[in-house]
């Protein structure tokens, strides 16, 4: 890195740090809770600044601990998607797939799985169990065992329905090297399978548009597909399931965090026809559009080939792409090189265009 | 046990599994987030029926795991607790303090800890920070670290302010033995101090009564306390925090799981003078009043004494007693002594006096 680029990531960092003290919103907003600016911004000015938080600090869907004999790597999140069910899953199932992800992406195997329920009062048994049965189905296929949970009940008008927070425990390799902080410049950028799918999915669940798409969610556990890829390129650096925010939100946590640069290539992108349609019609863009079901990996050159045939012998990563390389200004940024020779940042959002799809 | 007792036992066992099957509610009420009977059979009817769930048979607040090299104990919460501020705490230190405990009466030392919000667009930023800093002090006393948490913001009015899912893991050494299939005849039952604190001052603190009283919640970690008495008394066979049903519900927890009775003496019961007035001027019971720092234990005979020792050398057991005692009929019952030498039978509650309480 030459002094004039470090000093553009310390002045990168010197920004979030000032904001922190900065954050001086009233009052919680939708767009806090969309994974984009407004998001890190509440991270950063109210959670980190009480939570000691060096673990907090790296910015991972998961925290990892060591109990002297192994390491264990522990995620939690929230489930709160409307409408419960929807092509290709339901609550229950995403409840699953994403706390599975979010272990499986850290590089461990995930294992033991809580579950919290809050219901509203009023709320169908009937939809509970199918709910229940779904949460039941993808633990087992997913090789988890869900080991503790609890109920809670709540007023009618106190809850939409149904909110699920699911956490996991999983186990990972001592020796395993993987981290924001391990990434270098010239890496490549895998992304394993079409973008989008989930959150256009959802929005089609919710009706009310004046057109119809065959788009089933991508909902899926990828604990399989990322031990392939580990197996098979050893130089893997940084994994991260893009849900909510999209790839394009994945990717800027991860150069906000090592201060380099991703640089995508639009054309490499897999979108499929429907999805690229529709949120053509609705004026999104699909990179921040939610998955639950697709991978990023930063993977050493020499290990490219290895990781995306890994990804594509896998039934969940058919689709599988490069799409871009790890470069080295301008810090701290995403940026997408358009097929006409152009390039624009591709930064994080502020609002939150597709609220509760997880 | 006599054939006779055993046919009895046989015959409860018989009414659950049968109970499993006919659940027909059609919709999720208040009473099965009560913690008492119709909380058992949503549990019974609905999610064991779909959970491959050994270990959630085991009726414990956690679930324990072992990962080869160490066993390790987790367990998970959910707190919907209105008001989010009481006196003695909030629902911050809450949902450290009764996820640290679930893992504490596992015979575990809390480690780590996830946190997950659902929070209601509008609701305050400071009256987060305050939250969030509570939980903060709370975690740093009880020695837990918050390794991973999420954040979910919900429309106004798809919740009541703010909702928090803790989930925490503990280690447990591999040769403890606890549990409720070790609690034999003659065993004596400990409760760490007064009952019903925590219940009562979250009905004061909604206001709406016609008296007031100084009433303050018991919140409070109860690792230390639970690992001297651990220490002082080899022969602990079942630890529990008396939450949501309060002590009447643990112990009907304990009996449902072991067949065996336990009879409680009504005038060895530590309750505070204003919690008993209040509970008399509104009709309840302190047995199934909410506690959030108080722990019961069974002990065997011989190291009762240890055992109350070493509760009230603790600031949270100074007012332990010994209430009762394991005997073996009727078979899979709570009773209650009471001081004019009748006895009455502390059953499971059906419907719930007290909804979010914690």
């Amino acid at each position: 890195m030459s002094d004039e680029t470090k000093q553009a990531v310390f002045d990168r960092v010197e920004k979030f740090r000032s904001r922190r003290r900065r954050f001086d919103d009233e009052v919680v907003t939708m767009a806090h809770g969309a994974g984009g600016k407004s998001s890190e911004a509440l991270l950063d000015g109210v959670f980190l600044e009480a939570f000691d938080g060096t673990m907090l600090q790296e910015r991972d869907d998961g925290g990892v601990v060591s109990t002297g004999a192994d390491v264990l790597v522990m995620s939690t999140d929230s489930f709160v998607i409307t409408p419960w069910r929807f092509a290709g899953g339901s609550i229950g199932s995403l409840a699953v797939h994403g706390t599975v992800n979010d272990v499986a992406v850290m590089g461990a195997v995930p294992r033991w799985i809580t579950v919290a329920f809050v219901i509203e009062e009023g709320f169908l048994v009937a939809d509970l169990r199918e709910i229940v049965d779904d949460m039941a189905e993808a633990a087992k296929a997913a090789g988890v065992t869900i080991v503790s949970g609890d109920t809670k009940v709540v007023e009618r008008g106190a809850a939409d329905g149904i909110y699920i927070t699911t956490t996991g425990v999983g186990m990972r390799d001592q020796s395993l090297v993987l981290g924001a902080e391990h990434v270098q410049v010239g890496d490549q950028v895998l992304v394993s399978g079409s973008i989008g799918d989930h959150g256009m999915s959802i929005m089609l669940a919710r009706g009310g548009l004046s057109f119809d798409a065959d788009i089933v969610s991508d909902s899926a556990a990828l604990h399989g597909l990322v031990a392939e890829v580990l197996g098979a390129a050893p130089g893997t650096r940084w994994f991260r399931d893009p849900t909510r925010g999209g790839v394009a939100s994945a990717l800027n946590e991860l150069v906000t965090s090592n201060g380099l640069t991703v640089e995508l290539d639009e054309a490499a992108l897999p979108v499929s026809p429907p999805v690229a349609g529709a949120c053509e019609i609705l004026g999104l863009d699909p990179l921040y559009v939610a998955n639950e079901g697709k991978a990023i990996a930063v993977v050493a050159p020499e290990c490219a080939a290895a990781a995306l045939d890994a990804m594509r012998s896998h039934p969940l990563g058919r689709e599988a792409a490069v799409i871009g390389e790890v470069v080295d200004e301008p810090p701290g940024l995403v940026v997408l090189r358009t097929p006409f020779g152009g390039t624009r940042i591709v930064d994080l959002l502020v609002g939150d265009p597709l609220p509760r799809i997880c």
